[in-house]
């Protein structure tokens, strides 16, 4: 234990225990790396000052930024401590809630990170799902507003260089709503008004398009890449309505007795006509859209300074990215995570860390993001599940980013989570 | 920034920078904190160092723990600096692969939890389920494993206290795996061999547990209970196969067009009968098994010294456990937790932390558990979803985690990811 040897951390302790208020401001001056330092049994400098009651002390303490959610040896906080020896105003000062609260959890100093796909720009409001009253009355509201999608894939106005959805009135879709291929699904709503709804339909694609009043409307033929030309916002929008309109395409029988299904609860069910079918007993998840979760990984050498990026046939010319693959049943992230690496490269890995989540709405994956640290190096690559993969390092992951001329590699676009995990991963400094 | 003013911290660094061996160690044994500490562009005494070829200064550092892994301004370490300045042997040094490669990753210090369900003891060797061939030899060997599922329960043993998974061969089970509705799925292997499948069959289960000659044999008829009194090794077995056999017992009409399927690839797909079926061009989520991403969190008051926890009506008396609800399809967790947490508590959440994941096999849910800072504290709860909700100081959940007597609610058992993270965020101390 390095802090036993101390002597500067003795004498902040100490000063902290005393309510010595000019040492301890003193000391933190000329080393600031002090404030949450620990001494016997884990108590910080904050709480020997709030257990003796020394009130400007902790005042000061927190001040400088100590961190008043460390927890001693015996799972106390400051806070618990000035309760338990009754030092009432220390611990209201220590139980206000201020903007710190991010720091309640560990690792917080990672930023979150946004993913395309993944921004929540309407109120989801499940709870109305059932109500089909007020269902019904909103999609006659005037301010209502209707995607439409065709073929799974949705409206969209190209006046310059990004899509937009285009949006639609009751009045000018409500013949289409009628039409007994259409599916309808509720979306949410921005605090309950407009209401915003979803709806596919099989009629012909140059006759919807003439019910639009925008320019340059199409439905984009390939969705991997038209669908990521979208603004942020309608990104997320997209992300939910593709992945469920895509769920009643597939699921329309019942999985478990093969009678026909009707949508239900806004179109977040389906339930089956067969009056006797076990899936009308208790939940079953047979009647609600699937969600397929898939690790995706950034895999980092035991060196510290590569990174393992694999390629696929059906990739452009010279990108490389992430390996990833489905979750199994009965996994988690991290086996799937050493499962994926070891099948498609031969690569053995160790540690895991999650980073971030995207949906993916193709037709409805959630990519889990992840690095992982190798501890084994040599390549040996599954040629069914990719063409090949390599070893990168730092400086040449950083030439492909900032686009130098002739990079070792080109990386996916921006708007996928792998792109986000190599730049974070170029980005990350473990000392900020 | 503090390190501005911190006069130690540059002495240090001009140390280092300089090559003054003797210096940096009397100051590293004085102020041990010292290590890590970065000044001008966010350079370390190790890159300082790096970059002015003084390798016993590295060597030393490296001695006393300090992070190869930081990066300056610029991404570069103290790799990436000798190697760019010639100092190969210093390069070597750093580019040396040691036990430290979990300080690759950021929050590395929190030490992986193990959760029940989730020991994998087998090799899936998912790349053997489409060589028929071998499966078919591995079938018929004498030391391969069965496990019987019977109604989605498998054949368990209670000699003493804990249920032990029976386990069969082929010559005992052969005549049950020609049935017609028996399904046979492949599990994996321990290094190849021996091979381990599992089974469902509808016989009689009074016969079927006839067959074994293990003492005190049965199918458990409570899942949620029963299959929590496995050993940690059996529990990861189960949770894989009985999802994966739950999805054949709901899934054997094809959903995207009502005909039959039949199983492929050692059970883990099921392909659609009728030639013609859309689900038979590329690759369709409708012939694989399910997993349902559930979020299940631990909710933080912002006072940092109490959690959030509620109780349906099917809890025994007086437990309360971690909110939990399905992810929606386009929805990250992170906002899962958050619509969740509002829906059923009406509680606002701002930061969400992933912790760990759980396979829970009832049928096939995988629970990821997080930590969330709530940022209102007001409790309104919706009665179709939990019947009360509460904050619960850090006091009463340690009374109830170590059975203090009368303690003011009852935690879920230790087998589930609720008890894991209302114990880890109880044990949790920012300062290791
Ligand atoms: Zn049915
Ligand atoms: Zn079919």
């Amino acid at each position: 234990n390095w802090d036993t040897g101390d002597e500067m951390v003795e004498k902040f302790l100490d000063a902290a225990a005393r309510g010595d208020l000019s040492q301890v401001s003193t000391l933190l001056s000329h080393v600031p790396s002090l404030t949450n330092q620990t001494g016997y049994s884990g108590w910080t400098a904050l709480m020997l000052a709030a257990r003796n009651g020394h009130y400007h002390v902790v005042e000061n303490l927190l001040s400088h930024g100590c961190d008043k959610f460390i927890v001693n040896s015996s799972s106390q906080t400051a806070y618990d401590i000035a309760k338990f020896w009754g030092h009432k105003h220390i611990a209201d000062l220590l139980g206000q809630t201020d903007d710190g609260c991010q720091r309640v959890l560990l690792g917080s100093h990672i930023s979150p990170q946004e993913n395309y796909f993944s921004r929540e720009t309407l109120d989801r409001l499940s709870g109305k799902r059932t109500d089909e009253a007020w269902l019904e009355a909103k999609q006659r509201k005037p301010d209502t507003v209707y995607l439409m999608f065709s073929n799974l894939s949705p409206m969209v106005s190209t006046p310059q260089e990004d899509n937009s959805l285009c949006r639609f009135t009751y009045e000018t879709v409500k013949d289409l709503l009628q039409k007994p291929a259409t599916v309808l699904i509720f979306l949410g709503g921005i605090q309950e008004t407009p209401a915003w709804f979803a709806f596919s339909t099989d009629e012909d694609a140059a006759e919807l398009l003439k019910l639009c009043t925008e320019r340059n409307c199409s439905f984009p033929k390939m969705p991997n890449r038209d669908l990521l030309k979208l603004n942020e916002e309608e990104a997320g929008i997209v992300a939910q309505a593709r992945s469920v309109l895509a769920w009643h395409s597939r699921y329309s029988f019942c999985p478990t007795c093969g009678t026909s299904t009707k949508p239900e609860e806004g179109g977040h069910k389906r339930i089956c006509l067969n009056s006797e079918c076990r899936s009308l007993k208790g939940v079953h998840n047979t009647c609600y859209p699937r969600v397929d979760p898939v690790v995706i990984m950034l895999v980092i050498h035991p060196d510290g300074n590569q990174c393992l990026l694999g390629r696929k046939k059906i990739f452009p010319a010279r990108m490389f990215s992430c390996l990833a693959g489905f979750v199994e049943p009965g996994e988690t992230f991290e086996d799937a995570v050493r499962r994926e690496v070891e099948e498609e490269s031969g690569v053995q890995v160790g540690p895991v860390q999650y980073i971030s989540c995207q949906p993916w709405p193709m037709p409805s994956n959630l990519m889990i993001g992840c690095f992982a640290v190798a501890i084994s190096t040599d390549i040996r690559v599954d040629e069914n599940e990719i063409e090949e993969a390599r070893w990168f390092t730092r400086q040449q992951v950083i030439d492909s980013l900032f686009r130098e001329a002739s990079p070792a590699f080109i990386a996916p676009p921006r708007q996928t989570i792998a792109h986000q995990l190599i730049r974070h991963w170029i980005g990350m400094n473990a000392n900020l």
